[in-house]
């Protein structure tokens, strides 16, 4: 069921690559693995990696496995972007960029109009310095993401996966299936307003009993109610809760 | 100039904690203290964490070592967050939570709006299971990444960049536009944890007083919890509740 759920989310962000060129850390590529399955994208490819294969990616994949695997690798940017139309570059903010920049979230929905007819590519660069210039050119846009001014150093995989979660949302938006961005509801019913009624009744026949509203106050009781209309309570809470009023009350009663 | 441009932004992202539970790689700590200064958060909470100061969580900090360093360890959860009004649960997605569960997008304004006069709490929980019920038993709120269900496994630092990045967006538009155009907050002070649990605590005294849990059943107690805990009281609130114990408390025993 949810893999026919899944259908077209799949193919609209299946129809993305993510480049990492000339990466010098393995783990950052394993990691990028893992966050791209968590997000649903599935075409990672290797620019030239410093170590791949590597154990320290692999133990940093952890379900992202199979699609690091199945990472193709290349020995120029061109090849690796050959069948690209749209190409995205991930760069740290800048001033000397001299071109708009995009957050992630407007990035997004750009990109998968783009990668609806023909295959996008967002590159990434080298840990240290970013894309060169010389890669910066073959992009069409250019995104970063609103980090801190004095803390701009995104790690790369962490820059994979922002970019990869915006393109999810969007998708599930699109998708209609905002359904799974929303909050879901337990399966545990609301108790109705009368339940609640019932219950605060109940609530302020104890009080009196313990004494606590000798002089009624209309304004405390008010206050003592809403602690519990404004919140909503499950049956089950509810019926706990008279429970409780029934022993105090027998508990004062009897004695 | 960018001090004094951020300086709004700072106080806004500042009264928010992160609070990692039972942290088992330390690396990810320090994962976790790169993603909260890249975001502008400051203030990062561990509880019992397996080892930590660590040179892995050192290693893999970056430019947040000062954050790391800077991070307090509690011995217990309650003790993390006794200061802390709104109490948020990260959680993986699952069927069998049976209460709301928000986006981090739709997580980002409450949190926002809640740590805006009383310190708020994100909690993550222990890498390999996540929050323990008990440990959920403090939230009032739960958030969930939008993930692929077939590979929801997030690596906690990324699941922390998340959350993060959101609460950074919303703050960034805040902070760009008009304030009249804002959510206004209640004038009433969120009850903190320490309050909600002291109450808690002297329910149940009362509730052995009366007779009601002669049989100490656990699952009973903690639904018990839940009704009180997982529901933001206001300080006003909680005051008005212990009276009432305290008259039933006083009525059953001086019969």
């Amino acid at each position: 069921m949810d893999m026919e759920t899944n259908t077209p989310l799949d193919s609209m962000l299946g129809s993305i690559c993510i480049v990492l060129v000339e990466t010098t850390h393995p783990g950052n590529i394993g990691a990028a693995a893992r966050a791209l399955v968590n997000m649903g994208l599935s075409d990672l490819r290797l620019v030239r990696p410093q170590a791949f294969p590597s154990p320290d990616a692999t133990a940093r994949a952890a379900s992202g496995e199979a699609l690091l695997s199945a990472a193709r690798v290349f020995s120029s940017l061109d090849d690796a972007i050959a069948d690209c139309g749209l190409i995205v570059g991930s760069t740290a903010r800048t001033r000397s960029v001299s071109w708009p920049v995009m957050s992630p979230s407007e990035m997004a929905p750009v990109v998968l109009d783009a990668s609806h007819q023909q295959r996008a590519a967002i590159l990434f660069g080298r840990e240290s310095r970013g894309l060169t210039n010389r890669q910066l050119d073959r992009c069409q846009l250019f995104v970063t993401a609103p980090v801190d001014v004095n803390h701009a150093s995104l790690n790369l995989a962490s820059a994979v996966l922002l970019l990869a979660y915006e393109l999810r949302k969007t998708a599930l938006l699109r998708n209609g299936s905002a359904a799974s961005d929303r909050p879901t509801m337990g399966k545990d019913l609301l108790a109705t307003s009368g339940m609640v009624e019932g219950f605060v009744a109940h609530f302020e026949r104890v009080l009196h009993a313990a004494g606590f509203l000798e002089q009624p106050s209309d304004k405390l009781f008010r206050k003592i109610r809403r602690i519990f209309t404004r919140r909503a309570l499950e049956e089950d809470e509810v019926n706990i809760l008279r429970g409780v009023l029934s022993a105090i009350e027998k508990r004062i009663e009897g004695l």
